[in-house]
């Protein structure tokens, strides 16, 4: 059932239309109510399936992605010819065995590769929705995949897991749909965002604002992208990314392709030439409205302030099984973040088990090769594999 | 000897001349040798004097300035209107006590508050530099000062200090000029810039460079101002120097004049507010082409590089007291880095203390009220000036 669609960036770029994996269309019947107070109907989700679900239909693992993510997890992405985002965990063999299990992956509401966001056609005005698209929220995100979930006829998950935005997803269907959520893996995460955090999103947002390529939102009607705004964006999250000894390691002071200084303003340094093109390569693949929306979302993310001030209560009566990652050295969702939610699902009596991985790759390292991750992950499904009485 | 002068960022704001403190122009015969090979010349010093010299011109303190400071750095400042950026340090009574020192702060070369910059006119073309302009380094900037210290009739200074790159500028002076620095007291600072700094410096070139008014650098002669490339900017570097701590103790997800969330793009959070303020507030005082040649400065800063890759050879033999301050919370220039410089002075055998202050205000705390930072200061140079025999 492939759909292919041209995204509005891609249009821009004359890209041919790609495969944007299968398609689900709420209509009006189905609406998707958001904590804005507004209504999104009809609604389009984009995902991608790996692995086939067994007859119990108890086998299905969703995996919530990051910001720039999207449900080409694993295999080869259609449009940027690269492996998936999290193609070293999902597969045949892989930690996310699927071979085993059934794994989900939706382009979340907001986003930019087929499901509904603010590049998408308003079918009211027959225009793309621009900033007219309505603000939405980890909870809405969710609350459609919840949808999703009801589509495939799925009464629980085994599991949800996914780090950064994906971890927040991964809480809030702990929070919101425990019953239906066996086990539960939020990686590199929290349960709000940091003033540091909100900080960072709000320089990406006014760099995005400040091109005057970006019109006020409406760069599609003037045929237009704003790339410069979009890439600063970028290179400026991409540092939160890693961490300040991966980077020297990696880069430290060593120049790009020459053997002295320009004593000028060339990327003179790897670091500059390196950030510079996940900048420009970034903008071939996302859409500037749908960063706005997404980073948005991850700053409104506030679970305890949802629940009177207490995140246990988020969690109370959990029967979910839980385990939290984090790494050392990421300092964007620093592991007292990720303590933080744990010692909240403690008070409330979950069962909870919480692994901190030594690395100095950062908030990265959980898309990456991190064989103390691979063996967590393993070890986790393979026991709640177990308890489901799957092979 | 008061000279006023529009910078051409405040002409584009018509905003009446303001003093520049103290000018001194070094005509043919006295060119500036820069490290790139080309030379300046004739070319001005802006600066500012605060106290007397003594008789004996052995009481004087250089006051080098951090990359959006200048010469103003006690009393009011003629173009803000408020403090100078070390006034809680420098005046009467005060740790630099003006009654005892004579303080010498100059705006730097590459600067934009009289000094020779790019936005100062070049005597060859009789518009302004902008890209024209060659670039400087922190080594360029400190034989600039030299030659003012000569004009000054100075011997010896009793002490050059500074923060983050005006401490970078007191670590070359105590390289170079050993012999006429007593003592030196270098603050929150490193002997190189790490890949990390590099590459938040670079996003705010690129933020710089993709305002279409930047215009290549030749923005004056299109009457407009790269505002909100700059404002981005210095939104970014703004975060660096803060610890997630203090955003967090002072913000946190405060919410700014409202109750609730607004669901759009306003700046609902207090932390979103404070950055878009520090960044409209920043163009209206300093120069995008300036802020380009001085973050430049500071990523080619590396003193190990100049040395044969040993940082300890930079001061070899030297008979400078040095005294090295570093804030536990400060990520831009962690401990780490500062401990680095010291290891280095012990190798070379210097007379070396250092001081680390347990605080959370990030690396801005060498511009605030620190008591811990105060009482070194004082302690310090009051040994310096008991050496010399200053009352």
């Amino acid at each position: 059932m492939a759909d292919t669609v041209t995204p509005r960036f891609l249009r821009d770029l004359k890209a041919p239309a790609v495969d944007r994996g299968q398609v689900l269309t709420f209509g009006a019947d189905k609406p998707l109510v958001l904590d804005s107070g507004k209504v999104l109907s009809p609604f389009t989700l984009a995902y991608q399936t790996y692995g086939e679900l067994n007859a119990a239909r108890n086998n299905a693992i969703l995996v919530p992605h990051a910001l720039t993510g999207d449900q080409f997890a694993s295999g080869i992405h259609p449009v940027t010819g690269k492996p998936g985002w999290w193609d070293v965990m999902i597969g045949p063999g892989k930690p996310i065995d699927t071979d085993r299990f059934f794994v989900i992956c939706v382009n979340v509401v907001g986003g930019c590769m087929g499901t509904s966001g603010p590049g998408e056609t308003n079918p009211e005005t027959g225009q793309p929705f621009g900033l007219g698209f309505p603000l939405v929220t980890i909870d809405d995100m969710v609350r459609a995949q919840a949808m999703l979930i009801d589509d495939l006829k799925i009464d629980q998950l085994l599991c949800v897991m996914g780090g950064s935005m994906g971890g927040m997803q991964v809480l809030q269907w702990g929070s919101a749909y425990g019953s239906r959520v066996f086990s539960a893996m939020p990686i590199a995460t929290g349960a709000r965002h940091s003033a540091q955090n909100i900080a960072f999103n709000e320089v990406g947002r006014q760099a995005i604002m400040a091109d005057p390529d970006w019109h006020g939102g409406d760069y599609a009607e003037h045929n237009v992208n704003p790339s410069k705004g979009l890439a600063v964006a970028r290179m400026a999250a991409h540092i939160t990314y890693l961490s300040e000894a991966a980077l020297q390691r990696k880069f430290g002071r060593e120049l790009q392709n020459r053997d002295v200084l320009s004593f000028g303003f060339d990327a003179d340094f790897q670091i500059e030439s390196y950030l510079r093109h996940q900048g420009m390569s970034f903008v071939d693949r996302f859409d500037a409205n749908s960063y706005l929306y997404l980073t948005r979302a991850m700053d409104y993310f506030d679970m305890a302030a949802e629940h009177g001030g207490v995140l246990a209560e988020a969690f109370r009566g959990t029967r979910t099984r839980f385990c939290l990652m984090s790494f050392t050295s990421d300092w964007l969702f620093p592991t007292g973040e990720n303590k933080r939610v744990a010692h909240a699902l403690n008070a409330a009596g979950a069962n909870v088990s919480f692994v901190e991985i030594e690395t100095d790759r950062g908030h990265d390292a959980f898309l990456l090769d991190e064989p103390e991750m691979f063996a967590t992950v393993r070890g986790f499904l393979g026991s709640a594999a177990a308890a489901k009485g799957i092979p």
